[in-house]
């Protein structure tokens, strides 16, 4: 009746025998459940902030593998927890529970939800605007707000400040290790959240714009929203020249020519070049320097950049 | 005999059958432990030495979960150390083994210990002050001096200078895999350690005295070691104002007045508050902004502050 | 005829005994392998990318146990990636896979790589200098180039600038879960890698001439490549001092006097010291202070030391 019903001989040994196969089964289920819990916050590496999560965490499973997206988000900068949630995400099983916990407002009345997106992967934050890109890249499956009665680390309701472990860690661990199902964070949403306003890439006139919602801050490269679908208007070819203006809110703070590339290799140090990046958006480098130190380009949604053939 | 004993119907089929039970048997045993070693120093993460460690302990067992609290503790801070132990040692389970490096005398006569306190944490470190605070706010269990000639990296004799790899990392991980038990670390020491002198938080003629012990770093807020009952003694209720002084040895670094609030969402950006933090201590900062940058005030066991009513 | 071959009462039970054993070997099998991926990269921890890397290999294997030697090799410093893989792999059990991304050259001519040293460890990483100190001091077993049509993530060909995501993390998740074997990776080469030129300790007339390959940066220690064997030529001994040169390219950049010591420990704080760091190579100190910012003495390829009794 069971898979591995057998050694029938008696019948305390009959026993013996589904106890050892429940057993095995056990093992294995517990092999085959991904287990992902993957953390992101502003609040750096230097003090023992993320170390007490990753702790409550643990105290609910120890099959639990945690990693990390960064923990260098700038603080209160939740556009760039948006986006760093898009550009890493999706490179992970679907199953993984994310945790983010980027929250000026915390204590106030933003909600605290779980998001399933299309693509599987699941998201525990602030409802703050953090789930911007996620939820208009990978698509809205569910959302729910967590209970926080029913999902709250016990004994942590006298502390108003540090929801990141004693709400979203501890929801995130229990849904990661199936300890609690989706449906058990508490009530189902409408299926929208909070967003932030930013410009959408577009083609006009010749013209492509589009926004530069982050650098690539480690060498230095500006990285924009436009794909190459959008880019391949211009008619621009490997080799060729590109023309680029960048703003920050109406004030221009670059105008110049850069050459377009399949990489860096393909240019002598100190050229400006035009890419795409791993994202596979168009982005802008120098070979072996800092384009944004040396132009003073920074990014946000009030940084837009505009394209043309020269 | 054997719990699983069974299929009995020839001898060597006993035999193989008790040899498949004893398998079952390891494997979940080896489920069940935690294996969880939690590593802190002052290293950094820019060069290799924290990997050495880790790849010492994975060595020892495979099936241990590394983690760690920061590896960014100021050079030689010894009170830091012990401030980030105790910060976050409760939130992980009984039975964590921690492996805190921060070790100015390496080489030199300091003993090399493991501390069991009463919440059944295990700290692996030298003991030079790193324990002041774990042994006084979880309580001694036991201290265990490490036995250098059994608990030591096998050919590390001829290095005098990275007892973290060889010494504590190296008995860490036989500790939580449990290759050794805790009596097989060393001889057991007198219930006491090596402890750093600061001022204890009190209640005197109308106002609360007590130290800075650590900067919330990320977002500059000042810390205290003032718990919320000692502060109820002053009568100041939320939304009332406290009047605060800090000093630094004698001199006087800063006085003004801040609001008590629940939560930084309570006041406008700009706004100097007063505010229990996530480990219920008394604490200041500014909505959106850094007091410690601001007023220039640091921390350690030097740094005081006192607290009145307006 | 199998080693567990048991309860042989009926054909079908003997059958299901056969599958029970099975898993229980494939259960065992996937417990003793290693199973260790270990990072290094110049990517930084701000990003998303080193997650970007992970999320592609727990895509590959969530049995797989992820660690990092640094990230924080400053951008395109070959020299050092090769440095940092040099001074922790040797601590690593045999069998661990190391996957190194510092790739100025991504997308051009640079062959992608894995060799296997003879103390059993793997290097995932492009041939571009990286692999200078491992394959000198762990030896050559074998070099495989990668073949990028097999190992290479699924529609990842559009993108030419995350080799690190799309082809390394792959390969070397791969290749640590055993989903293929070493000689899967692709075409064997001949046993050598691409190297970079230093000067090789020697000595000459009374004097020993090294390289200061890098810094212990977190203390500001100047490491050298010199060991205790050649150091002993000098005929200094504990206690003594230690005439010292330190040269960038052709330009003198230091000339002082060392206290030759086991441990910092020995002397007060502030005085210069030289002694045998934890990979027993000769280094210069100061006591509770940092050498290289007070003598602005840094490290790299064309940094020399020349050390003589005084």
């Amino acid at each position: 009746m069971i898979p591995f019903s057998c050694f029938t001989i008696f019948r305390f040994k009959k026993l013996t025998c589904r106890i050892l196969v429940l057993l095995l089964l056990i093992s294995f289920s517990s092999h085959s459940q991904n287990n992902i819990l993957v953390f992101q916050s502003d609040f750096g590496l230097k003090d023992g902030a993320v170390s007490a999560m990753k702790g409550v965490a643990m105290g609910v499973s120890p099959n639990l593998k945690l990693f990390d997206v960064t923990h260098e988000i700038p603080a209160y900068n939740i556009w760039e927890a948006s986006y760093r949630l898009v550009q890493t995400a999706p490179y992970w099983p679907a199953g993984t529970v994310f945790v983010s916990v980027c929250d000026p407002g915390v204590g106030t009345e933003r909600k605290s939800v779980v998001l399933l997106t299309r693509s599987g992967h699941y998201f525990v934050t602030p409802d703050n605007g953090t789930l911007t890109l996620v939820a208009e890249q990978l698509g809205i499956q569910e959302v729910r707000e967590i209970d926080e009665v029913k999902n709250r680390r016990k004994n942590s309701n006298e502390s108003y400040t540090f929801h990141g472990r004693d709400v979203y860690a501890f929801t995130g661990a229990r849904l990661a290790s199936k300890t609690i199902t989706y449906a058990e964070v508490g009530q189902k949403l409408p299926n929208q959240v909070v967003t932030i306003d930013y410009q959408k890439p577009s083609f006009e006139q010749g013209k492509v714009k589009g926004t530069i919602p982050i650098l690539d801050i480690q060498y230095g490269n500006v990285w924009t929203d436009i794909d190459k679908k959008l880019f391949n208007q211009l008619g621009i070819k490997i080799g060729e020249d590109i023309r680029v203006q960048i703003f920050n809110e109406k004030a221009k703070v670059y105008e110049g020519t850069v050459k377009y590339v399949n990489t860096f290799g393909e240019v002598e140090g100190g050229v400006d070049v035009g890419y795409f990046n791993s994202l596979l958006n168009f982005s802008l480098g120098i070979n072996m320097a800092n384009f944004s130190e040396k132009y003073k380009v920074f990014s946000g949604n009030t940084w837009s950049i505009v394209l043309s053939k020269k």
